[in-house]
C-alpha cells in the first residue's frame, strides 16, 4: 500500500538557505525547536513501541516491533546528533516538547496489541506528513534529514496487515478501532496545538517570520486538506472507517 | 567498579568439540534451549528496559537507558541469527521460555526509576553470571556467543553511579532497595527452578549428558558460592546490603 507522500513538486520558493542557520537567529530557534520536538517524539515512540511489544500475539511479532522500535531510536539519534552538531544541548531542544509528548502518550495506552498496532500507524503517519509538509519552509540539509527519519520503511505495510487479518478474522472488532483511530487523532491535534500555542519560534517555521514569507491561508487549507485525505486513506487501508 | 567474571582458566575439560552440535542430537537441543532462553530474555530485557525509561528525572538519562535496551536488542539479534544458522526456527526455540521470562517480569515491575535500574543491574547481573559459568559445558562457537551477549558494555558503571548519587541525597531509600534486590533475586531463582525442572535439555548443559561428563556436587556448590559473592558484590557496589 502507498501513503500519500508531500509531493516533491510543492512551491519551495519559501525555504531559507542553509546559510540563514547562521545568520538569522529567528530561524535557527525554529529549527532547533523542529529537531527537538522531532527528538524527543522518537524517543518516546521508542520505549511506547518496545514496550507494546510485550502485547504482541506471537513471538514472530514482537520480534518485529522489537525491530520497529528499533528503527524509531536511530532516528532519535540521528536528531541528537544533527542538535549537538548546531551546538545545542539536545536535552535542552527536547525538554520544552516532553510534558505534551508524555501527556499524549499517557492519554492513549493501548489496551491490546491491535490498538498499540493502530497507535503506531495513525500517530506517526499524522505526524509524518505534518513534518514532511513542513519540510516546504526549512533549508535544505535540515529538510534531508527530517524526510530521512519520517521515511515508513516498511511499517506501515506490517501493520496493515495484522490489522486487517485481525478483523477479517472477527469483524466486530472493526467498530471499536475505528473509535480508537477518532480517539488518537483528538489527542493529538489537542497536544498539536498546546505545542503551536506555546512555542512561537516552531510555529514561525509554517506561517513565517521577520525575515521569511511563510504560508498563507489558502495554503495552510490546502495542507490540512491533505493532512485529511492521507488520514483518511490509512483508515481505508486498515479497513475502518475514517 | 568491576563485576567479577567466570576466570578463564576454570576447567574447561569437559566442553564438547563444535562437532557435536551436528553429531550429538542431545547436546544440540540443549545448545538450542540455551540460546533460546537468552534470545527471549534479551528480548523481554529490551521491552521492560525500553519502557523504564519513561520512568527517567532527566531526558539525558532517558535516552542513556534507550542505548542500553538497544544493546539488549543486538544480543537478541545475534543470539535469533544463531538459532537460524542452526536451521532452528527462532520462535520455537524461544517459546519454551516466554511464560517464565514473563512472569518473571510481570512480578517485578518497577514503582521508579530507580528500582527499574537496579532490576536491571541486579537481574542482568546474575543472569549474565550464570551463563558466563554455563560456558564451561558448551562449545567454543557457543562460548562465544553467549560470553559476548553477556559482556557488560558499561551499563554497570552507569547504574551503580545513578543508584549511589540517589542514595546519597536520600540515605533512607537504601532500606527500601535493598528489599527490592532481594525480591528480584527470589523471584529470579523461583523462574530459574521452574525452568531447570521443565527442560531436562537445558539441565543436561551443567549437570552432563548420555555422552558427556559435567558439573558433579563439588562444582555445583563453588559455581553457587561464585554467584552469591558477585551479587553481594553488586550490592556493595551499589551501597545497599545483599
Amino acid at each position: 500500500m502507498t501513503v500519500p507522500q508531500v509531493p516533491d513538486e510543492l512551491d519551495r520558493s519559501s525555504a531559507p538557505p542553509s546559510s540563514a542557520l547562521a545568520t538569522d537567529p529567528e530561524y535557527r530557534a525554529a529549527v532547533v525547536d523542529l529537531l527537538g520536538v522531532l527528538a524527543y517524539g522518537e524517543l518516546a515512540a521508542f520505549e511506547r513501541m518496545a514496550a507494546d511489544g510485550a502485547l504482541a500475539p506471537t513471538i514472530d511479532d514482537e520480534s518485529a516491533i522489537a525491530e520497529l522500535a528499533v528503527a524509531d531510536y536511530r532516528h532519535f539519534v540521528r536528531l541528537r546528533d544533527r542538535l549537538r552538531e548546531l551546538e545545542v544541548d539536545p536535552q535542552e531542544a527536547m525538554a520544552p516538547f516532553k510534558p505534551a509528548l508524555d501527556a499524549f502518550h499517557g492519554s492513549t495506552q493501548p489496551n491490546d496489541y491491535l490498538e498499540g498496532m493502530i497507535k503506531a500507524y495513525v500517530g506517526d503517519g499524522i505526524g509524518s506528513d505534518f513534518y514532511r509538509e513542513i519540510t516546504r519552509y526549512v533549508d535544505d540539509e535540515t529538510r534531508a534529514i527530517v524526510l530521512d527519519v519520517c521515511a515508513d520503511s516498511g511499517r506501515a505495510d506490517f501493520i496493515v496487515d495484522r490489522v486487517r487479518a485481525a478483523i477479517d478474522a472477527d469483524p466486530r472488532i472493526a467498530g471499536r478501532l475505528a473509535l480508537w483511530a477518532r480517539r488518537l487523532m483528538g489527542e493529538a491535534l489537542s497536544q498539536a496545538q498546546h505545542v503551536a500555542a506555546q512555542r512561537d519560534a516552531l510555529s514561525t517555521l509554517l506561517v513565517g517570520g521577520t525575515n521569511r514569507p511563510g504560508a498563507d491561508l489558502g495554503d495552510i487549507g490546502r495542507m490540512l486538506a491533505r493532512l485529511a485525505e492521507a488520514h483518511t486513506r490509512r483508515m481505508q487501508a486498515l479497513g475502518l472507517t475514517a
